[in-house]
């Protein structure tokens, strides 16, 4: 219906309730009430104040001829309004709105005589006033919030009682993931998500590091390899950035010495699996270096203990929620940090079969990146387990890597340059972070590239950024929804990006 | 050099002084010196200590013949050390050395008779007792940093004075970016633009606002229009998002109600403007709206009047340094609020021609965008200045724009549908947020993208996503590299891009 038309108000001569074409319009209908948060009400003050409060309609059931119960939400949280009295007008009203409509409903805050069932706010309802509703939903939605809502377990459980629960698929999720956001957990996982980056800029920040912004449209391929997007830029060949490996690394040498960038990393993956996005979002992080590679770890080591801490102490809520429809057992906080050697011979000594060499240098995945990942990390799920008993921890950094299986780029052990000054950080009995010191002498660079293979005229913009004084320096690359996958224990790095893009999906 | 090869210092048998092809080497010869950071040197404590600091050789000249003058800069911070002693061979050294190269000096920090100039540090100096080079810069610099950190003043001072000056373009300090960052103009702008996005996200995080990723590879072209980059997805059309328009309209329709992002908007912008990028940092805001649209500007007044006043505050070296390059005005703190037709009014009253309808109905930009901002921009240049003499202020909120000139998405005013519920905000003259209430009902959409002759069939995405109960929401759009220029009064954005994308520039 079209604002401005003068009858913003349809389908009831009485003012209590019915459909409001504007937000303007209901305004005038709520004098007298104020403004309130479901999420904020607090029984012993809220206990008859007159408030409005606007959101979905989740639930609606008719009792009797002029009784209806509305739950309404609000993000995560949910009240139970009891619309009554008159002839039943309001009534057969609010009975009548189709599930997730928006609604404005003003009243009075009162004292259930028992606790309410299902509803966040247990303690409180609200004896509704006026009932307007704002935007209508389709009557028959593509998936329900409640079915989206429900834990594998939950449909299992019925179903052995002889119960059909409808379980939402994947794909139909986020074929609906307008919908599917609202469930309790989807709400958690993306506020969990807002807050490990937070705590990655606030940590970072105290530490001197400098906030930067890198083109992601750029002219070459950023790291070599096939699993580019490509493009045209105004008739010049051009691609989407794979990281931001080169231009943190020139901000270094730029003079900024200590850099991080949040923001979208793009790979053409082909392959669908439950850890790999087409699009990402990188927590980057690079710095000068004084003494040792392993100043890069510290950081590592300080930022996550730091941001763990944190979701355990400020998001016990959201944890709670995502765990009621995913349980996952709660993270372990110490870290651990061992030389590649180190964990090589503790699974050997396990008996696990792990050439100390050979079992990376097998299956490269493509040229100039690390190889054979996949197979190391299932060696180390194994590992970790065993590691879970003896440390009581399931993140741990492993340093000093093979330089055979590390990109070019990677600084050579300064005492056995097979090894390289390189780690990757596991949390759950998975790779989650990569890191290293970068060559920053032009020449080393060149020959490393050259020993591996790669046409170093491809590469001469790279060298050369290097040849105008640059100081030592490295630094690490994660991915926020996989810092969430695994810190949640989530099966599927889908439920943690809010609008996924895998080899196949492209939409919404 | 490579390095692991147990030769790691060379070309002297003195340790004092040499070339060190890894850090580690330069380690074991610094025992007895504590890392120290240049801008931390305070006189009264610092005197007297045993340092070692590592950075950057901006400036070197030989004293005679056994003193050399070493100015070393880390970040925007410089301080003078002095190499002299021994034989000599020490100064010869260090007299030999590109300007650039990242040298690592350790020495005892002294007070000179007379205060340093040209160096930050003025009070303090360095007796260089050991000094080595940790990468050489190639001893021709393609541009020079002192060069490239002249003020035009200064350049047109030294020209009436007979003397010839470098001024380094702007085309050639974008080719060599990495040299031309390490001024300090430079290094103040990007730490200017890290806090403007840390106080716009701080702000907006205390509001209840959660911070989101919307996907930048999308299937459609994300406002209709032409300049937009198009790619192949796996074998699908796909362009790269030209704003997070509808993705952030999907999280507040999907539950969560306020959002903000920080992230890359791409435009395959066809002319180069002072103020156009084909990829810049979009500041988005969106969010679930209670009684009217002005709830959004509250948003952005509060937002950029903390963002201002933080900046007047904690940067104000930051601000001081780029002003010696590029003087402005600081800013003026009030914010002004008017309506579209109250500027219209004063215009006209100040004998300015506009047309309070027909100036905006002319020259549309392109389809579903507003058009003719730029003549807009020119009226409201005139008339910000009459404004800032009588108000006070450089910073205006320009309301109830005509609809004719707003995307077809905007909500019309409820009171008069030929205005809308929108707004520009606009610092030192220039536009730079664009906001508004969108229209959430789908039968109102579509009828208004159907008045503006767009086919409904290829928005169906957009119009359907608000099928499922949609809260009333609005939002609005702002560039950061935009908003760091105008703050600072710097005449064109490619001065606040770290490494800026126009038309003609995908390097570096």
């Amino acid at each position: 219906m079209a604002s401005g038309s003068g009858e913003e108000l349809h389908g009831h001569e009485d003012e209590d309730y019915g459909d409001a074409a504007t937000m303007e319009a209901v305004r005038q209908l709520r004098a007298g009430y104020a403004w309130a948060d479901v999420v904020s009400f607090e029984p012993a003050s809220a206990a008859g104040r007159a408030v409005r409060v606007r959101g979905a309609a989740q639930a609606v059931r008719a009792v009797g001829r002029r009784v209806a119960i509305l739950v309404l939400r609000q993000g995560a949280a949910t009240v139970q309004c009891v619309v009554s009295g008159g002839d039943g007008g309001m009534a057969r009203f609010a009975a009548g709105l189709s599930r997730e409509s928006v609604v404005d409903v003003a009243g009075v805050v009162s004292l259930p005589r028992e606790p309410v069932r299902g509803t966040t706010q247990q303690l409180v309802e609200i004896q509704v006033e006026k009932l307007h509703c704002i935007s209508r939903a389709v009557p028959n939605l593509p998936i329900s919030v409640d079915a989206a809502a429900r834990s594998e377990e939950d449909v299992a459980r019925a179903k052995a009682a002889g119960e059909q629960l409808v379980h939402v698929g994947q794909d139909k999720r986020l074929g609906y993931r307008v919908i599917d956001l609202r469930t309790a957990a989807n709400q958690a996982i993306f506020r969990v998500q807002c807050q490990v980056e937070n705590v990655f800029r606030q940590v970072l920040l105290s530490e001197g590091f400098v906030g930067i912004h890198t083109p992601k449209l750029i002219g070459g391929s950023s790291e070599g390899g096939a699993a580019v997007f490509k493009l045209d830029y105004n008739g010049q060949p051009a691609c989407l950035a794979q990281s931001p490996q080169l231009h943190k690394q020139m901000a270094v040498c730029g003079g900024f010495e200590r850099v991080f960038e949040v923001g979208p990393v793009f790979r053409a993956e082909s392959s669908d699996t439950h850890r790999h996005l087409c699009e990402f979002v990188g927590l980057d992080v690079e710095m000068a270096l004084r003494d040792h590679y392993s100043e890069v770890c510290d950081v590592v080591d300080r930022l996550f203990v730091a941001m763990f801490d944190h979701l355990n102490k400020n998001c016990a809520k959201e944890l709670e929620a995502i765990q009621r429809q995913y349980p996952f057992k709660p993270y372990l906080e110490t870290t651990l940090r061992l030389d590649y050697d180190e964990g090589i011979r503790m699974l050997q000594e396990a008996g696990v079969h792990v050439d100390p060499m050979g079992d990376l240098n097998t299956g490269r995945e493509k040229a100039g990146r690390a190889c054979s990942r996949q197979r190391f990390s299932i060696a180390c799920l194994t590992w970790v387990e065993l590691n879970h008993d003896r440390y009581g921890t399931e993140f741990y950094i492993l340093g000093r890597y093979p330089s055979a299986v590390r990109p070019f780029y990677t600084m050579p052990c300064s005492d056995d340059p097979r090894y390289s000054c390189s780690f990757d950080v596991f949390v759950r009995g998975e790779e989650i972070i990569s890191g290293a010191q970068r060559v920053h002498d032009p020449e080393l660079l060149a020959a490393q590239a050259e020993a591996r293979g790669i046409d170093v005229s491809t590469i001469a913009a790279y060298v050369n950024s290097f040849r105008y004084g640059a100081p030592p320096h490295g630094g690490f690359g994660v991915g926020l929804e996989r810092v969430v996958m695994l810190f949640c224990g989530l099966g599927n790095i889908r439920k943690t990006s809010l609008f996924p893009r895998d080899p196949r999906r492209l939409a919404p």
